[in-house]
């Protein structure tokens, strides 16, 4: 792409090494922001030479601004329940629900052996160690429902104590999905693993 | 979303500023650049912060470092003929051509009542001095073929000096494409405004 502006140039070269974006898309972004009139550019140049102060959480290695994150810091929470997530658009994502009040333990992956993924470059060393010190009760395992992430699930329960209860997240047809349109694993197995009927479990 | 880090909550709403970003997507990119060892945030945040000095040629209102744009001061190029583009982007899409040796000139936007975009609101003025100054002998309408964009066209050839040849690239069916998968509209027209046949015209 022949630019005439050496700078808009750069900006484009970067823009492009972001995941999902194209030359043509970056393209559009840096023409927009040559255009703003409300300093967009400026204000994301702020944020992004910001970024490297971002920690992450030394107790569940979420992102934060601090040490130790909000979440982990906060006395509302139950600290008896962890929910074991892959990552930390994960956290958010059950963080938006409002579905859970306890802590979050972020792995950074899951086990991939294809991906050269294994135990040990996952958060589980310091996840067994917060079993031991916090007293955790319980561990939700809210881990995508794929062969890896069974994978790490069983893993995970091999190593955790006894004592400890381990649960996964429900799975089978989504709430407000119309059967016809669930794959046939999903549809057979929430039939295979149907639950007595209650009105609290069947509510939209 | 509830994202316990501020710096990462900020980078996230001025990504999800830019068109056709969501907040998921912008998420996403920050995540990534989080995770991201080549310093990519910092190169962007450099890129962005010099968009400012990026100007505006005074001659086709292309996109430049300078005063005035490569294309323009180039020596290899036809100064007879002027290319009148609505926007820069469609400047960088005509270069990637190479089809093209002579200048642009960029109105800015098209004459569209419905948005209360006017003759005035473009750079109109500009060119017809060009025209004058620089002894254009032949435009080209590179205008998209829409209503708007033939409203345009025919303002400016009521406002530009008999003696220039005007032009307007030519429609049709385009190159490679399906004559079952072309719109009603473009095929009927293009029947009515077929060309004798030469091989120069028609080879891929």
């Amino acid at each position: 792409m022949n630019i005439s502006s050496k700078i808009v140039e750069d900006a484009v070269k970067s823009f492009s090494s972001l995941p999902g974006v194209g030359r043509k898309t970056a393209l559009r972004l840096v023409l927009h922001l040559l255009n703003d009139k409300y300093d967009l550019a400026d204000e994301m140049s702020l944020g992004l030479s910001k970024l490297k102060e971002v920690r992450f959480c030394k107790q569940c290695h979420n992102i934060s601004d601090n040490d130790v994150c909000e979440i982990c810091t906060s006395q509302a929470r139950n600290r008896q329940t962890v929910c074991v997530v892959e990552s930390i658009r994960d956290v958010i994502a059950i963080e938006e629900t409002g579905y859970f009040s306890g802590l979050y333990h972020v792995l950074g992956g899951i086990i991939s052996p294809l991906n050269g993924i294994g135990p040990e470059n996952l958060n589980i060393r310091s996840l067994l160690e917060r079993i031991e010190r916090q007293g955790v009760e319980e561990l939700i395992m809210a881990i995508s429902p794929t062969i890896d992430g069974d994978t790490t699930i069983y893993y995970l329960t091999r190593m955790i104590p006894s004592h400890v209860k381990v649960s996964t997240i429900a799975r089978g047809v989504a709430f407000g999905g119309e059967l016809e349109y669930a794959d046939e694993f999903t549809l057979g197995r929430s039939i295979a693993s149907r639950v007595p009927y209650t009105v609290q479990n069947n509510q939209l």
